[in-house]
C-alpha cells in the first residue's frame, strides 16, 4: 500500500497486515447496508448519493480524453492522518475509511479496500459504486484492462502517487496497450469546487529552544555534511515528508489531524535553503528565527507551496544531484527530475537523522512520559471508582483521558484517535468508539485503552487492559504471556545494527508456548512532538536496525474474537547494554511509566527474572512518577500508585512454591538496590 | 553470488557471509606468498605457471572478437561441489578456492574473491593474476569499464551464470557501450583440451525400493498435478539442479564429490518424461526401472546430456509455458526459452516438495542418525583413550571418523569434507586439515568435529566440541550457553509457516545475554542420500517458511580468534506441536543422537527447563542408540554412551544452591518417564 512506507506509519494498516492473520470483516452495531440487487436498490440513510459529482467528473475525464482516472486515499505527503480538504476519495464516493482506492471509468466506478471497512463501504456508498474486496495495484489493474479499450488513457494526479505504488501501476500496464496519464490538475477537485475545505491557514510557529534538540541552522549543517560524505555527492536534499520540514526547521503547526505539521516541502541545496510553504503564515518574528530575508547558504528563502515543482524542475536544470527518500516522495516530483540527476535511498538524510534521538531529545521525550504517566493513572483512578456506577462508556472515557492529557503541561492534543474498547469491541485491534455507537464499561469485562498525547517536548502512546472484577483464568493467563512478551523483548539483549524483525519473536514465544499469538507487528518508532507512529524504526520488515538512541513502542497483545482485547504497549529507548565481556551490545530502556494491572497477573507464571524487572520497573516507576503526583496535590493517585506498585512476590503453582519463592527472593532483592 | 541460491547450498560460504561479522584473512602455516613488485617477482613453489594457458586462451578470445572473458566458479547446475572438470577456473589461474571468479582481457588477469582466499591465492597465482579483494559483480565490472575500450564484447559462458548473476552483469553494464556475449563453447575448455578430466562414467544406479519415499512414477505424477493447479499452467517443468533429478527419479551416481549425483536435466511435459544424460550409463535394469523403451507419459525418454539446449529450444516453439525455479538455473537454459513461454518461481515444484519429507522418508532419515551417531560415538570414546598419548592429529582424526562411518550399512562416503579442528584452528569456520597441514590433539586444547556421512537412507551433519583435559572456566561458559542456545531454538515452539530467520535469535540469545555472538547462520536442510546442505530449508532470510516434515540443522557456536571454536550442531526434524490451546503450532524433534561434552557444561547456567529437555534428549539417546551399540557388541562405547548420558542435576550458584535444585528436581522428574 502507498501509504504504509509513508511519512508517519499507518500503524492500523499494519496491524492489520501482518503475516500471522487478518482481523474478521467489521460491523459495529447494526447490518444495515445497501442491496443493490433488488429494483429500485435499497439504501441505508447513511449512504451518500453521487451521481451528480460522478456525471461532472466524467465530464472532466472526457475533456482530457480518459477512459479512467484513479482517485488514491492519500495526500501528497504520503501522511498516515490527512485533513478533510484531502479527503478526495471520501468525498466522491460516500466511503469515509481511511484506506480504499477509487477507479472511475465512463461507465464504471469502483472501490477496492480491506476487510476491515467492507461493511461500512456498504453502508456509505451508493449503487453507482462497486465494492471490490481485494487491496493492491494488481486487482485494479486486472479490472482495468477488462473495462477500458485498448488504447485507453488512465489518468491519476501524480502527487497522490508515491514512486513504488506509480512503478507498480506502470509495470503491471505495460504492454497492455493502456497508458497511464499523469494530470497535475486534481480533477476531483475541480468537480469539489468551493465547496472543498479551505487551505489551512493557522500560524506555523518555531518550537522555543527548549523543546528542539539542536537548532535548525545545526540540523541544515549536518545534512549538508552528510551529503559532502556521500558517494554521490548529491548537491541538494528534497524533502517530501511533513514530518522531516518540521523537524528540519524546529516548526510546527496544525494542518492535519493528531501530528503538528504543516503543507511544505524543502530543497536544502549545498549553498541554499529554500521552503516551500504559504509564507503569510509566518509571523515577522518567525521570518526572523528563519533567516529569511537574505539569500547566502544559511537563509531560508520562503517560497509558495505552490512552486515546488516547477522550481524542482528549474533547478534540475543545472548540474545537479538531488538525493530524495523514495519511500515518501511522489511521482509528482519524481517526474520532473532526470533519472541521472536523482541520487535515492528508502529514507533520506533527514529521516535516518532524526530516527537517533541525541541526548536532549531522549531527555525531551522523557520528561513529556512522565506527565503523561500522571494523566493516564488520574483516568485509571477515576475509572476505578466510575465504573462500577455504571455510568461510564467508551466515548465518555475517551473524552476524560484525552481531556487530563490535556490539562498536561505543554499539552498539544491527542496523538491519535484514542482507543477505548470495552469486552469484545477490544478484539479489533482498530476500534475506536464514537458519540453515537459505544459500549458501557463494566466490572465484568475487560477493557482496553490506546491513547498517547502530543506535548512541545514529546509524543506519547501507551496501552494498558484492565479488569475491575474477577478476570477468568484464561484472560489472566493471556494477560500474564503478553506480559512476558513484553518483558522478554524490553529486556533482551542484542548486538547494535540488529534489525527488529529479527528480535520481535521474543514478544511473542510466551504466547506461541500455548498456542496464542497476536496478528499485529510489534512496535514502532516515536517522535519528539511529530508523528506517534514514525518511521523509519520498528520491528517490521522495511524497519532499519536498531541503534542507541531511537525509540520505539513494544506492544504484544491477545485477541479473543468476540470476547476480549489485550495490548501491553510501552515505548522503550535504545541504549547500550553492558555487557559481561565486551562488545557493541544494545538493548531497551522502558520510558511508559504505567504499572500493569496486578489483577490481571498471575504471577506463577512469572520466572524470577520476569519479577525481578518487573519489580525494577515499578521501583523506577515510583521514582519517576511520584514526586510528580505528589508535587500536584495528587494524592489519591499518589496511593493507588504505591498500591500498585508493591513489589510482586512469586506465588508457584503448588508443586513447587517454596522453593520457587525462595529462588526469586534471592534474585529479586538486588533490584531493589537500584 | 552466484552459488548462494544453488541446489545444494555452499553452506561454508554461508558461514563467512552473514550479518554478523566476517573472519580474518586466514593464513595456514607460513606466509610463503608471491611478490610480483620486485624484479624478478619472487613466486613460492606453490605457484602455478599460466603464461601459456593465457596466451591460449586470448587466442579463443581473439578469434571470438571478445575484450574480456569471464570464467565463473561454478557448473551448470550450480552445485556446491564441483567435479575436477569443471574447476575451470582454478586451471587457469592456479587459484583452487573454492569461490572466486576471474576475468581475462587481451592485456590484464585478475580473480575476485573473499578473505577467506586471500593467503592462498598469493601463494598460488603468479604474476599474471591481479588479486581483487572484493566480491559481487559491481566491483568486477567497474574493473571492466576501466580496462576494455567503448564498443568492447564481454565474453561468458552462459551456463555457468545463473540467471541472477547474468542479470546483474547485464543490469551493470547498461548504458556503458559494453556488450555481454554469450559463447556456448567454453574457451578455457578448448585451452584445457585433452589435459581437461573427462566426463564421468560410473553406473547411474536407480536406489532399492526400500530406501525411496516414493516411486519415481508416484513423484512425476505429484509434480504433474502442481502443473495442472498451477494459475498460469504450466505445460512443462524444467528441471536444472542435480539434486532435482536425483531425488525424481530416486537415481544416483558419483560425479561429484560428496554428492550421490550424476549430471543431467529433465523436462518433465504433461504427456512425456525427458531425461537428459549420458544413456549408456544405465545398465538395461535401470533402463527398464525407466521404462525408457516408449514414449508414454509415464515413460521415460533418455536424451543425450548435451542435447539439452536443443531440445528446450525445439519445445519452446510450440504453445508451451515451461515452469523454472529461477535459483539454479542457468542463462544457457533461460536464454532459449521466450520471456512470454516462462513461469517462474525462486524453487521449482520438485524443490519445494522435496523439502517437505513424507513419513518413510522421515524414519529413513532418522535411522541413518542413530547409525551415524554409533560412528561419532566410537571416534569420541577412541579419541578419549589416544588423544592423551599424544598421536593423533585432526588429519588422522578425520580419516578415522570417515573410516568408522564407512563401515556402518548403507555407508557411501562422507556428505561433506570433514572439519577436524583443534584449538586456535577451530575459530576458523570452514577449516579442515591435510595431510601436510594439521595440528596434533591434546587433552589442554578443545577439540572441534563438524562431519557428516552419506548412507543409502539418509544425509547426516552433526557437530560436537570436546575437551579432554580442564577447560577453562570461559570455555565452559562459552560452550554451556552455546549449548542453550541450541537447546532454546530446539525446544521452540512456534505458528506453522513461521520463516526460520524470525525465530533464529533464540540459537544466540544467552550467548548476546553477556556480549558473546557468532558469525555465520544457524542452520540448513538437509537430505535423503542428497544434499547435506539441502536448499530451500533453514534459518536464512532466503529460505522458505517452516513447515512439518522438513529437517534442519541447528547449529550455534562461538569463536575466540586464535584460542578455540565451538560449535553444537544437531539435525531437527519440524514436527507439529501439542498446544494447550488449539492452533497449527510447529517444533522441533532432534534426531542427532550423540550427548554433548559433560566436561564442558556449566550446570549452573542451565535453567530447570534446560535441564529437563536435555535429560529428556539423553533419555532418547539412549533408547535409540544403546540397543544399536549392544547389537553390534560395541559394550565399550555402550558403557562411554550410559556414562556420558547419566542424568544432569542442578549445581546452583551458591547463593541459591538448595533451592534452585529442589525446583530442578521437581520439574526434571517428569522428563524420565518419556
Amino acid at each position: 500500500m502507498a501509504r504504509a512506507h509513508g511519512g508517519c506509519c499507518p500503524w492500523l494498516v499494519l496491524l492489520c497486515a501482518c503475516a500471522w492473520g487478518h482481523p474478521k470483516a467489521v460491523d459495529v452495531g447494526g447490518q444495515d447496508v445497501r442491496n443493490c440487487s433488488i429494483n429500485p436498490p435499497y439504501l441505508p440513510v447513511t449512504v451518500v448519493n453521487t451521481t451528480v459529482s460522478l456525471a461532472a467528473l466524467r465530464q472532466q475525464m472526457q475533456i482530457q480524453n480518459l477512459s479512467a482516472y484513479i482517485i488514491p486515499d492519500t495526500d501528497a505527503h504520503m501522511n498516515e492522518y490527512i485533513s478533510q480538504r484531502d479527503e478526495r476519495r471520501a468525498w466522491i464516493t460516500g466511503f469515509t475509511g481511511s484506506a480504499g482506492t477509487a477507479v472511475v471509468t465512463m461507465k464504471k466506478a469502483a472501490v477496492w479496500t480491506d476487510s476491515r471497512y467492507w461493511t461500512q463501504a456498504e453502508r456509505q456508498m451508493d449503487c453507482n459504486w462497486e465494492l471490490h474486496k481485494e487491496v493492491g495495484t494488481t486487482p485494479i489493474v486486472t479490472w482495468l484492462l477488462t473495462e477500458i479499450p485498448a488504447g485507453g488513457r488512465v489518468g491519476f494526479d501524480p502527487f497522490l502517487l508515491s514512486i513504488d505504488t506509480w512503478e507498480s501501476y506502470d509495470l503491471a500496464l505495460q504492454g497492455s496497450n493502456r497508458h497511464l496519464v499523469s494530470i497535475i490538475t486534481n480533477l476531483v477537485d475541480l468537480v469539489w469546487g468551493s465547496e472543498r475545505p479551505p487551505v489551512p491557514n493557522q500560524p506555523i510557529y518555531a518550537l522555543q529552544e527548549a523543546f528542539t534538540g539542536s537548532t535548525w541552522q545545526e540540523k541544515v549543517s549536518g545534512v549538508r555534511s552528510q551529503m559532502q560524505k556521500h558517494q554521490k555527492a548529491p548537491t541538494a536534499v528534497l524533502l517530501s515528508a511533513l514530518e522531516e520540514t518540521a523537524w528540519l526547521f524546529n516548526l510546527r503547526a496544525s494542518d492535519i489531524p493528531y501530528n503538528p505539521f504543516f503543507y511544505s516541502y524543502a530543497l536544502l541545496t549545498d549553498s541554499s535553503i529554500r521552503l516551500f510553504a504559504n509564507k503569510s503564515r509566518f509571523s515577522s518574528e518567525t521570518l526572523t528565527y528563519l533567516n529569511s530575508s537574505c539569500t547566502g547558504p544559511m537563509c531560508v528563502q520562503i517560497e509558495d507551496y505552490s512552486q515546488v515543482r516547477d522550481s524542482i524542475q528549474a533547478y534540475a536544470l543545472g548540474d545537479v544531484r538531488i538525493w530524495i527518500g523514495t519511500s515518501y516522495t511522489t511521482y509528482g516530483i519524481y517526474e520532473v527530475i532526470p533519472k541521472e540527476k536523482l541520487v535515492t535511498d528508502t529514507y533520506s538524510p533527514v529521516m535516518m537523522t532524526k530516527a537517533v534521538k541525541n541526548s536532549k531529545e531522549q531527555a525531551l521525550l522523557k520528561a513529556s512520559h512522565v506527565r503523561d504517566a500522571v494523566a493516564v493513572i488520574r483516568y485509571l483512578v477515576w475509572l476505578e471508582k466510575n465504573v462500577p456506577k455504571g455510568t461510564v462508556d467508551e466515548f465518555s472515557g475517551a473524552e476524560l483521558v484525552d481531556k487530563f492529557r490535556g490539562e498536561e503541561e505543554f499539552s498539544s492534543g491527542p496523538s491519535f484517535q484514542t482507543i477505548s474498547a470495552s469486552g469484545l469491541n477490544a478484539a479489533l485491534p482498530h476500534y475506536s468508539p464514537t458519540r453515537e455507537l459505544n459500549r458501557k464499561l463494566s466490572s465484568d469485562e475487560m477493557y482496553l485503552l490506546d491513547s498517547g498525547g502530543q506535548y512541545w517536548d514529546g509524543t506519547t502512546d501507551i496501552t494498558r487492559t484492565v479488569h475491575w472484577g474477577t478476570p477468568s483464568a484464561f484472560q489472566k493467563e493471556a494477560y500474564t504471556r503478553v506480559l512476558i512478551g513484553n518483558i522478554d523483548l524490553s529486556r533482551l539483549i542484542f548486538p547494535a545494527a540488529t534489525s527488529g524483525r529479527m528480535v520481535e519473536a521474543f514478544a511473542r514465544r510466551a504466547l506461541w508456548d500455548v498456542g496464542l499469538n497476536y496478528g499485529h507487528g510489534t512496535g514502532h518508532g516515536i517522535g519528539n512532538f511529530l508523528c506517534v507512529h514514525e518511521w523509519p524504526v520498528g520491528f517490521q520488515s522495511n524497519n532499519i536496525a536498531m541503534a542507541k538512541g531511537m525509540f520505539t513502542s513494544i506492544e504484544p497483545g491477545y485477541y479473543k474474537d468476540g470476547e476480549f482485547g489485550i495490548r501491553l504497549e510501552d515505548v522503550a529507548l535504545v541504549v547500550e547494554a553492558k555487557t559481561k565481556y565486551p562488545g557493541s551490545y544494545l538493548t531497551f530502556e522502558v520510558v511508559s511509566f504505567v504499572p500493569y494491572d496486578r489483577n490481571l497477573i498471575d504471577v506463577s507464571l512469572l520466572s524470577p527474572e520476569h519479577l525481578q524487572y518487573l519489580n525494577r520497573y515499578y521501583q523506577t516507576i515510583r521514582e519517576k512518577v511520584g514526586p510528580e503526583l505528589q508535587k500536584r496535590q495528587l494524592l489519591e493517585e499518589f496511593q493507588w500508585l504505591q498500591q500498585h506498585t508493591e513489589p510482586l512476590s512469586a506465588r508457584a503453582p503448588d508443586s513447587t512454591s517454596w522453593a520457587s519463592v525462595l529462588v526469586v527472593s534471592t534474585l529479586a532483592i538486588p533490584g531493589w538496590s537500584v
